[in-house]
């Protein structure tokens, strides 16, 4: 029960749920089936109805944990497992893709192959489960309830009274078997398929067990709970379309026009749908109807598909949403600070930068978006960043296709670079991977955005200012907060100074110590970082030479709120606090100066952010 | 031809399509359809291939623009026609939706009522021509070509010769007519419906219509480029059902399975197929194979659908981005600024005020997200602001999931509100127009999120502060500027101040005058703004009693980069910047201190910018 629930205020949809399961609860069309002993003792009145979500959060009203047999629900995953073991091309040579308009226990084969016309049908499911890899029965078995496990998040079994019954009684199937077995479709004995396919029937599940099955479809085979995949992305399509076009028996075209769900429903009365990358629903309720589909599960899809409007081809139009921002490093920069003739050139030539924040799911049609914008701009820019930190998945057309797009560029005045992404990832590894790429331009791959556009930064100002930037010192008449001093006032403020220098990787300032100076970096760079609560350490800015740290210990005494690092050697100038307050008695105008430059510094700072929040929240 | 392709850099989607057109423009299996005399004249060399996006690009190799009459392929869209004209109901009590298993021009009807089996085959489609509305036969021909050039962007017309041709030979179809009118389906004579069929099958398209006619479906039933509307959302799930299970004539199942995407063909040698929510594809080649489909044409969908993933449930998982940020307002504030007490108290307390930042299109599986994160939330809340900026679509689903949490919370301490709506859009209406809502509240709908914001602040500012912010007149010494001063000094301030009072709308400052005078505010707000390019007024920040402005003067000698005008009866105190630079000589301590404060406000509002940004990017 969720801290929602216990206020007493309900989420509209577990209300709506809750109606939807009060409307029919009083529904009592339909009979149990008996033609299996052991299924006619279920309870009538046994009702459940869940929906989980890609997220892995499931909605629960009425019996959703009373156990069931999964009967015929078993099918399309015990499809999916045969898929897995033998591929499409073979699986499709023994067992047809095509509804066969008729009953869920019609035999149904191919006159003249006898291949039966689809997995959804008993003769169907039988060859497939005859196609199940193992050693032996028990071996076969296991990996079966090791899938089911998997799709449930947790392990199942067989509810041996339910399958002795199945057994003892399943002569029809048997028949099925021998026709199966005349075909050459099963090429062994057909006992022990029989025998494993009567186990899959009755395996016990419930209604949260079905709906969370059905969401890691819609999830493309992973179990949003655990995390962990069920069934590999490429047979999830296969999977998904045989229940689309034979999943509720006969009337495979009014399912999809109505319910718009690929849908599968066994004799036990559970059905559970599939609403792809978005869904998974469930309902547990045993009275079946004359297509032996339970009565209260087809009324329960239906509204919720109308009610909801949870059709299939009510998709919504991803392409719109695959960039977030977009800009260009004249209108934000990196958190790197620059010298003013630097910044005025960023400024000038930043355009030649640009920056996609992407998101969401990477496929054919979002990079599609991305490649076109990126070949109607490409002439006009230098360096081009794609930030991947808000993608959630990179599909392998996708994956190809920036590939590709690295390529061409690649023979192109302009670069392109990945940022937010694991060098471990199997994306990272097919770009690092490319046959050609020598990596002579450059890394491409960053784990930081910001990294990666300050390393686009330096290469641009390099290019336009003959040298890289950062390396060389700077005279103290040039530092930012020297700005306009007088010859005099320079020698003054020289006096007051202490020179320092630290190696690469020395910590300069550490958070929480006296601020009892501030420092005038005239050579090299310094990192300012701080540490995060989960101990992660993130990186505020970098700083050059002729930039000031520690500064606002001149306005707040207050302890030194984040750590400097140096990152290469490092010369600077430690100006104490009390020299500085004892320049208001003996040169005022100095120290007016000093406060007037920083002024200036966080006013442009200020002024630029405010430019990047206005971009980064268009 | 884009600028991309001037510069010989293709596209990699183009330089794929180049070579599929290469790869079967040898292919020559296949004869032009001859049953028809007119049809037999066309080239078998003719091969175009086109895909359009749901934003409206549209990228075409080969003979693209060569025209051709659609055929069967106007089956689908005048069904959509016949859903508009008379809804589901009636059209499906006429006609049915299962794939019949049958040839293109079989009869396929049920045995009892003389249904046909779907609208795809030829009776089903006189069927739905003769449920065209219109007074007389020329009005439902327009009505029937207005339809087809809402889809394609231009008027469509009939070609006389094929139509001619198709009505001297087509008598099957006209025994299909008269075996409707048989069985009522057809009520009236059958010559009209058959004439109009005919003319139907012979609107001339080119390839690119076909792409843009199945993109707009793709697109909910919105032309991409046009924006016009070809038919209404609601009836897109039927007519993209229809063509998934009976599109591609017999094997409804396989082409499920092996392309995944709802298609149609016609003997003119057309093929579209419809990636829902992504894109439209278009092949146009007269040789067909057997089943009367253009032979490089599902040669070509098939090859396109593996090679880009782009199976229909192969589908992006969209829940996972439907919250762009979130964030409470004691992370990110409004543009108002505030005094240090309210700041502080926004500090501690702007956690009971969250901002939901949603993008993509709104249905259920995405609001379903948002939801769920408010009910878990709600009980710790004051504020719900759920900003619309970045939303693309809102479903009759989402929308009716919004009023319902709205009702739910009214009876709740949280209130909840909207921003970035425009007040007119049907969304807006069904949230202000909900039966009970008397607005005593407060307004929930904002077209500037930042107002929204800011009102929430406020609220929670008097409900803690016990007054309302920003009505009451601040002594001078209370101004942020003036912290600290001694009694002298601020004796000595007050003397070189010019109190000035503004009327509500009255301009204070204007952007380009020159920087005389810093103001200090003692009562009333003002707003800062400034004037975009496109001639919009944009708010940079709300500014109340305490605050300062056209402080930059100080530091920058600059024109004024903003206009500020009063938003209530404003007083305030003018300081000539000439008076300031005096100080120097006759009173360096009061200088120094005012710039120290302005530079710890400056400092605070970077800081808070600088925490902001990195919650945005988060």
């Amino acid at each position: 029960m969720s801290a929602a629930d216990r206020a007493g205020l309900k989420s509209p949809i577990r209300t709506y749920l809750e109606k939807l399961h009060a409307t029919y609860v009083d529904l009592h069309d339909g009979q149990v089936a008996s033609y299996i002993p052991e299924l006619s003792h279920a309870n009538p009145n046994w009702f459940g109805i869940c929906v989980a979500t890609t997220d892995g959060y499931v909605y629960e009203v009425g019996d959703s944990r009373q156990t069931f047999t999964m009967q015929s629900i078993s099918k399309p995953f015990v499809y999916g497992l045969a898929l897995e073991d033998h591929g499409k091309d073979a699986v499709f040579h023994k067992i047809g893709v095509e509804p066969s308009g008729d009953a869920f226990n019609s035999i149904s084969l191919y006159p003249d192959s006898g291949r039966p016309f689809n997995p959804m049908i008993n003769a169907g499911a039988i060859a497939t489960t005859g196609m199940i890899n193992g050693e032996h029965p028990a071996e076969k078995l296991q990996r079966l309830l090791d899938m089911v496990g998997v799709y449930c998040g947790h392990p199942v079994e067989v509810d041996q009274r339910v399958y002795e019954s199945e057994r003892s009684t399943g002569h029809r199937n048997r028949a099925i078997g021998h026709m199966l077995r005349n075909f050459e479709i099963l090429t062994d004995d057909p006992e022990p398929a029989l025998d494993l396919y009567f186990q899959q029937c009755s395996i016990l599940v419930t209604c949260r067990d079905l709906a969370i099955m059905a969401v890691t479809l819609a999830n493309g085979g992973l179990n949003p709970i655990s995390g962990q995949r069920a069934v590999h992305q490429p047979y999830v399509e296969p999977i998904l379309s045989i229940m689309s076009t034979c999943g509720m028996y006969n009337s495979a075209g009014e399912w999809i026009y109505d319910v718009g769900m690929p849908a599968k429903s066994g004799v036990s009365g559970g059905v559970l749908a599939v609403l792809p990358g978005q869904l998974g629903i469930a309902v547990f309720s045993p009275p079946l109807d004359q297509r032996s589909n339970s009565v209260r599960g087809i009324r329960v899809c239906e509204d919720m598909s109308q009610d909801f409007n949870l059709h299939l081809f009510h998709a919504p139009v991803v392409a719109k949403s695959v960039i977030r921002t977009s800009y260009n490093a004249s209108q934000v920069t990196s958190q790197r600070s620059r010298r003013d003739h630097e910044e005025q050139l960023l400024q000038e030539q930043g355009h030649r930068i640009r920056v996609y924040d992407l998101q969401g799911d990477l496929l054919f049609s979002t990079v599609e978006v991305v490649l076109r914008d990126i070949m109607e701009r490409h002439e006009r820019l230098d360096f081009i960043i794609l930030d991947l930190k808000h993608v959630t998945s990179i599909d392998t057309t996708a994956s190809s296709m920036l590939c590709d797009l690295l390529h061409t560029l690649e023979a192109q005045p302009c670069m392109l670079l990945f940022s937010n992404i694991e060098p471990s990832s199997p994306f990272a590894m097919s770009i690092l991977g490319r046959e050609g790429s020598d990596g002579s331009q450059g890394p491409v791959i960053y784990e930081d955005h910001d990294l990666a556009l300050e390393w686009c930064e330096n290469q641009l100002l390099a290019r336009y200012l003959g040298t890289p930037s950062g390396d060389a010192a700077i005279p103290l008449a040039e530092h930012v907060l020297c700005q306009g001093l007088s010859e005099r006032d320079l020698n003054h403020l020289q006096t007051l100074l202490e020179p320092l220098s630290f190696a690469p990787g020395e910590r300069i300032l550490e958070t929480g110590h006296a601020p009892d100076y501030i420092y005038l970096l005239t050579r090299g760079e310094v990192s300012v970082t701080i540490e995060l609560a989960d101990g992660k350490r993130k990186r505020l800015s970098t700083l050059p030479a002729g930039m000031a740290f520690g500064e606002m210990a001149l306005i707040e005494r207050a302890p030194r709120s984040a750590d400097v690092t140096a990152l290469t050697p490092v010369a600077c100038y430690a100006l104490p606090i009390a020299a500085f307050d004892r320049l208001q008695e003996i040169n005022p105008s100095l120290r007016m100066m000093l406060l007037t430059n920083l002024l200036r510094h966080v006013s442009g700072t200020l002024r630029r952010l405010t430019e990047k929040v206005g971009i980064l929240t268009g």
